[in-house]
């Protein structure tokens, strides 16, 4: 068992104890050492004083292996970002080097508290390792992209399935599977309904981009006379499954429409929207209509880290910049999307510090300038905090502790990271 | 001397020493010690491996004490937030106040590289106070307000004159004046022609809000028919003097030319713009013009923080993505914002390292995961770090080692700014 001893929390006053137990929160109140007659010899200690308690962050949107493309291009067209950049160093991965991005990846995001990803990319055995060595916790789907083609369709769904079965072999508690079909404008419509009737016999959610950009739009609407969601919806892809829709940047009132009833949640990506100047998404629009909101980061390559502290921040001001209302997206509400939101959306039991929920706790040393005066730390973790975590407890084991993983050598992942980003450009 | 041996430079590639005599770089190069026959007794070798050194940071408006308030009020309309929170706050600080509120935005800044700021508030002996005691370096200005009330305005030109005077005395390397008139709808005609006036005989800078809301602008045109920088043109304001000029979200075309023809400089403030709703300056336009732009963050009731590395991220990210164009405002343009063009605007030998300059120096250590692969490290320094720095020199001196300060002690300051806290908010 592990305590949590005098830590505060963002929603009560005073400082608080948190005990678990197994992967669990088992119980969160005062003097919890005495009060459930805990042996010391039993317990390991983690001191919360001067310590703020909050549930490991979700991240719904990521590509994990991009953190190897950090930096190798920016302030250019995605056509041209893509062509000349991303796509070349994409083709010279292999599981190997997708097994270091993702140990990379995990770090940096355990680093700066968040403990789930939703991700979809290739080399899927590559994240695995990854994520099973790191100790993070991940929603992991293949990316299928068959580009209107049979065979590369073929080749795609066993990919997929292949993927699925694995983790659900795996039987990790820390791996979940989804479906992951790239977007309208890169799957043909039998590959859009497999990948639904994959997520259903299987029961896990859908993973997808929508409507990131207008080129895009105009493609689907040229090819099918209706825009994504409304494509989509034409033939059933939302029925009886979660889909989780990326980006969301441009919708009609008839697309939010379906989302409302399709029950679609939507992961914003506001700072890669912003970067590959794909536009700002209806966010203000989509919380009227009660559509669940999460955040990701999207890969590396366009955003360029994996902080989600700074898309909750850049969720609250950026709506507020554009609308002129200082009112919209408050930051009680941004910070939900990256917890709460995050782990309904994902159907697991994260993203809240709650007894009999899955111990995933972050805690964050608050003697820091931008931290002070320690009052209203809600508002100082949404538009102050820089996403500097001290301790981290993933599936009820501690992965950092004073700042250092304790489940792997950082300096050796950084060392492979170099190494593996120079087999891709050289 | 200081010699800081083997470090990376953003321009250069391999390993360099930077010698540093006095408050300045007396040399950049390769093997120092051995070139300038220096002995082991006279110098301070500090370890550059593993860093990227670059000129500290430039924030050109702040209201450093706001530190204090950092939190207290957010997602709401601007008059509200004034009436309600910060003016109530404001009416209870003093010197003594003002000074820890100083300390602790010193402390903020440091640690997140910024060694200048140009700051414009009221209490000013508490402010040099902390600004000595703490080693950064500033340029400091009254903010002039008088409603356009006789007395008022009597008052606010003799504590400007004081300040200034005060400051010139004072003869710190580190201190220089400037002249606050709090913008254009706080200030009468009169208080405007005598700044002006001020500044000319001092030979100093203006510093002044300009353009910040749709209303203030609205209220300007209503007073004078015309709009605030043909205004302020009209009565001759930027005849001879360099005029810093905060937020400019709103511009004609004709106030575009005038800020050309008048050698204007911009301070950018992307953050506290968005927060407040104030809107998004057009620094797309200004830059075509070649009006010159420096990134300011604003106090810290509107952003909540002094890390201008957020600033240079979001001058890139905004205007890519209102504009949806990806090539607008690049990385290395945002950067130059916050280094080279800050120190130009103050008339300091900063924000770049150059031999003879002054020894501003920051160093950041390169084994982070966000900052891996340590490849294309401007890009990185733009788009994926978080602003925790390392070492920094301010004036030839080491005020930050190790993540540590080494010029005040820092949880003495939080202690001190916690009470501060109390004393403003009971």
């Amino acid at each position: 068992m592990i305590l949590i001893k005098d830590v505060r929390l963002l929603e009560c006053d005073g400082n608080w104890d948190i005990l678990v137990e197994g992967n669990r929160i088992k119980r969160i109140g005062r003097n919890l050492r005495e009060k459930e007659g805990i042996e010391d010899r039993d317990i390991e200690v983690i001191d919360g004083r001067n310590m703020v308690a909050i549930p490991g962050l979700v991240n719904t949107h990521t590509h994990i292996p991009m953190t190897l493309f950090r930096g190798v291009a920016d302030d250019i067209p995605l056509m041209e970002w893509l062509n000349n950049y991303i796509w070349k160093m994409e083709s010279k991965l292999n599981e190997e080097l997708v097994y270091i991005g993702t140990l990379l990846g995990a770090i940096e995001m355990i680093k700066s508290g968040t403990t789930t990803f939703n991700d979809m990319y290739f080399y899927l055995d590559g994240i695995v390792k990854g994520v099973l060595e790191s100790g993070i916790r991940a929603v992991l789907s293949y990316g299928m992209i068959d580009l209107f083609q049979e065979d590369r369709r073929e080749r795609e769904i066993k990919n997929s399935e292949k993927t699925v079965k694995k983790i659900m072999e795996l039987d990790s508690p820390r791996i979940k599977a989804a479906i992951g079909p790239h977007a309208p404008y890169t799957c043909s419509r039998e590959l859009l309904t497999v990948a639904h009737e994959m997520a259903r016999e299987y029961s896990i959610p859908i993973h997808i981009h929508m409507n990131e950009t207008l080129d895009e739009i105009k493609m689907i609407k040229e090819k099918t006379g209706m825009r994504p969601f409304e494509y989509l919806d034409s033939i059933g892809f939302f029925e009886g499954v979660r889909v989780i829709a990326a980006h969301c940047v441009h919708l009609s009132d008839r697309e939010i429409g379906i989302m409302e009833k399709r029950d679609v949640v939507v992961s914003h990506n506001p700072i890669s929207n912003l970067k590959l100047a794909s536009g700002i998404a209806p966010i203000p629009k989509l919380l009227e209509r009660d559509i669940p909101v999460t955040l990701g980061t999207d890969g590396c390559g366009s955003n360029n880290n994996l902080n989600l502290f700074e898309e909750i921040k850049m969720a609250s001001l950026i709506h507020k910049g554009v609308s002129l209302d200082p009112t919209l997206v408050p930051g009680e509400v941004s910070f939900k999307f990256a917890t709460l939101n995050g782990g309904r959306a994902l159907n697991l039991e994260v993203g809240v510090l709650k007894e009999g929920y899955l111990a995933d706790i972050v805690l964050i040393d608050l003697r820091k300038p931008y931290l002070i005066p320690v009052e209203n730390l809600k508002s100082h973790l949404v538009y102050a905090f820089k996403g500097v975590v001290d301790t981290v407890l993933i599936d009820g084991k501690v992965v950092l502790r004073d700042g250092k993983m304790t489940s792997i050598q950082e300096h050796k992942v950084y060392e492979m990271a170099e190494k593996a980003y120079r087999k891709l450009v050289d």
